[in-house]
C-alpha cells in the first residue's frame, strides 16, 4: 500500500489503512514521516484523551483496559489503545495476546486495539507510541489508551506521553509498595489497587497514601483505615481538588467484574477537568510537542548520518583500530563529527 | 579539580581523582571525553572482568554484591561497583543508601563502591554508566560489578554493557516468573533464586529450568524436583559446557548467610572461561567498542546541534507555530536538518 493510498484511506476511515499507517510508524518506513505530519493537522478536533495505563506485570492492566473500553463504549466514546511491551524485544510483544483476549470488545468497529512488538529498537520507543497515538486520534478515536508493562525507565516514559498516568498495583506485588522504587510512586496522577478483594488490598491503600503524604511534605496526615470496598472508594477520589494542585487519589478496584472501574473514570474526567481549568493541559501539549520535534529531528540527524554520509563506513575503516587500541572510540567519534560538521562527509 | 589535575591524579592512584573523574563524566563536563579517551589506552591491562546483575527491587542485589565482594577481596582481587537506579529521576537514585549498608567493604580501599544518581538523564545512561565502569576498570580495579535495579528496557541495556549478567530473582516475586516478561527472563547468562531458604525457592527454580529448556527448543526435558541447597547446587552450573554454546545454570544463594556464592563465583569463572575459549569475548568486546562509538558519536552531534548551531533556536521560534496547528514538528525538524546539512545553521 502506497504513501498516497494509505492517506486515502485514513480520509475515508478505513481500519485496513490506519492498520497499514500504524506498521508504517513503527518500522519507520519511507514516508513515515509524511503520514504523521498529515496526522497531526487532525489532532485535537474529537476532544480526544490520553491515559496511560503501566504497572508490573500482572497487575491486571489488560482487564482493567478491557473493563475502561466497556465504560467508554456504554458512553459512545470510541476507544484506540496502543499496548507496548518494551522488555519483549525477542518474542516480539508478550501482549499480542491481549488482542485475543479482550474478546468483549474485539470485534467491536467503535474499538481498535493493537499491540506494538518493539523488535530491540529501544531508542525513541515512547517517541513511537506517541506518534502511533497521534495516528489513533487522527482517526477519530475519542478516547485514546496507552497500556505498557513494567515499572523502568522506558515504561514510565511512554505512560508520560498521555496526559493522564495510572499506575496499576495489586496487594500481592510482593513486599508491596517498598519493592517499587521512589520514582516510579512519583510518577502517576492516579493509583488504582487492582485486585483489592484480595488480602493486603486495604493495607497497600494506605501504604501508597502514607507515601503520597511523606511526598506532599505531609508524613502525619491520619490515614483513617478503612475496607477495600471499590463501590464506594470516594474518599479520596480527588472529588475536591483546587484547580491549582492535584492530590493524586488511590482508587480501589476489581477489573475482572468492573467494581470500582466507574469511580475510575469519574476519577479520569476530574483530572482532564484539573487540566484544562489549570492550563496545564496547554502547557504539558506544548512541552510535547516541543519534545517531540526535538525528537524527530535527532533520529533525523541520526539517520542522514547512516545513510547520507560516510559517517558509519569511516566507522568500520577505524574499527580495527579502535578494538587494537591504537585509538579510543573517542578520537574516532570527534574524527567523524569534525568531518559531518565541515561537510566533508557526504 | 581540572582535566590535568584529575589525569595526574588517576596516574597516581588517587581514589579522589577517580571520584571527580566519575563526576566529570556523569554530568559531560567539558573535557569528560579526554579523560575517557585516556581511560581507554589502559584497559585490558589487568585482566578486569565486568559482571552486571540486575533484578527486580526487594530481590536482595545488594547484598549480593556486598557477597561477591567480600569473595573477591578473599581472592586478593580489587572491586569496583557502579549501582544505577535508572527509575529514581527526583530522589537522585534509591540505592545511595547502599554505600553506607555495604558496611563490611565499604573502608577498604581495595573497594570502590560508586552509586549514579540519573537525574532523569534518561537518554544514553547504559553508555555513561559503561563508561564509569571503563574509568574503574582504567584505575586498575580488577572485578567491576554493575548493578542495577529493575527489569526493563533501560535496565537490561545497563546490565548488559557487562560481559556476564546476572539475573536474580526471589521466591516471593509475585505470581513468580509468569511476572516477568518473556525478554527479561531470556538475557541473563547465569540465573540466581536468591533467598533460596525461603517457601517456593525450589519451585521458582524449576520454573526458571523449565522455561530455559523451552527456550532452547528441549520443553520436555527431565527437570527433576529437588530441594534448594545452596550449598550443594552443582547439579546445572554450568559445569559441563561446551565451548561453543552455554547453558545459563540456575543458581540458589542466600546471600544474607553467603550460602552458594562461592558457587556463583565459580560459575562466573566459567562463564569467562566459556567467553574465551569460544571466541565471545572478543567478538563481544568489538562489538561494544562499535556500539559504543557510535553512541559517542551520536551524542556528540546531539550536542553539537544544540550548542552550535541555531538548531534550538529556530526550535524555539517555531514552537508557537507548531503548537497553533500551523506546522507539524515533522515539517519544522525537516527544515532544520536541511539547513544543518547544507551548513546554513552555523
Amino acid at each position: 500500500m502506497s504513501v498516497e493510498r494509505i492517506l486515502e484511506g485514513l480520509a475515508r476511515r478505513e481500519p485496513a489503512a490506519l492498520a497499514r499507517a500504524i506498521t508504517l510508524v513503527e518500522n519507520q518506513r519511507d514516508g513515515f514521516e509524511r503520514v504523521l505530519s498529515h496526522a497531526h493537522g487532525l489532532l485535537g478536533r474529537s476532544g480526544a484523551r490520553r491515559i496511560g495505563i503501566t504497572g508490573p506485570p500482572g497487575a491486571g492492566k489488560s482487564t482493567l483496559t478491557e473493563a475502561l473500553i466497556q465504560r467508554f463504549r456504554a458512553q459512545g466514546l470510541s476507544v484506540g489503545v496502543v499496548a507496548v511491551d518494551p522488555t519483549s524485544p525477542f518474542t516480539g510483544g508478550a501482549l499480542l495476546g491481549d488482542r485475543i483476549r479482550m474478546e468483549s470488545v474485539s470485534l467491536d468497529p467503535q474499538v481498535f486495539i493493537r499491540s506494538m512488538a518493539t523488535r530491540g529498537a529501544h531508542g525513541g520507543l515512547a517517541t513511537t507510541t506517541e506518534e502511533v497515538a497521534d495516528l489513533l486520534e487522527a482517526f477519530g478515536f475519542q478516547r485514546i489508551i496507552v497500556e505498557t508493562v513494567g515499572v523502568g525507565q522506558t515504561e514510565l516514559d511512554i505512560a508520560r506521553t498521555a496526559e493522564t498516568t495510572v499506575l496499576v498495583l495489586v496487594p500481592e506485588s510482593g513486599d508491596g509498595i517498598q519493592t517499587l522504587k521512589a520514582g516510579v510512586m512519583e510518577i502517576a496522577d492516579l493509583y488504582v489497587v487492582n485486585k483489592s478483594d484480595r488480602a493486603g488490598a486495604d493495607k497497600l491503600r494506605q501504604e501508597v497514601e502514607v507515601m503520597l503524604g511523606i511526598r506532599r511534605g505531609n508524613a502525619f496526615r491520619h490515614v483513617a483505615p478503612h475496607h477495600a470496598q471499590p463501590t464506594r472508594s470516594d474518599r479520596r477520589t480527588g472529588g475536591s481538588q483546587q484547580s491549582d494542585s492535584w492530590e493524586p487519589p488511590v482508587l480501589a478496584t476489581v477489573a475482572s467484574t468492573g467494581a470500582g472501574v466507574d469511580e475510575l473514570a469519574a476519577a479520569l474526567d476530574r483530572h482532564h477537568a484539573y487540566l484544562e481549568a489549570s492550563g496545564q493541559l496547554g502547557e504539558r501539549r506544548r512541552r510535547r510537542l516541543a519534545d517531540r520535534t526535538r525528537a524527530v529531528l535527532e533520529r533525523g540527524v541520526r539517520r542522514w548520518l547512516v545513510e547520507a554520509t560516510r559517517a558509519e563506513e569511516l566507522l568500520r575503516q577505524r574499527l580495527d583500530e579502535v578494538a587494537d587500541g591504537l585509538r579510543s572510540p573517542y578520537d574516532v567519534a570527534a574524527e567523524i563529527l569534525d568531518q559531518v560538521k565541515t561537510g566533508v562527509v557526504k
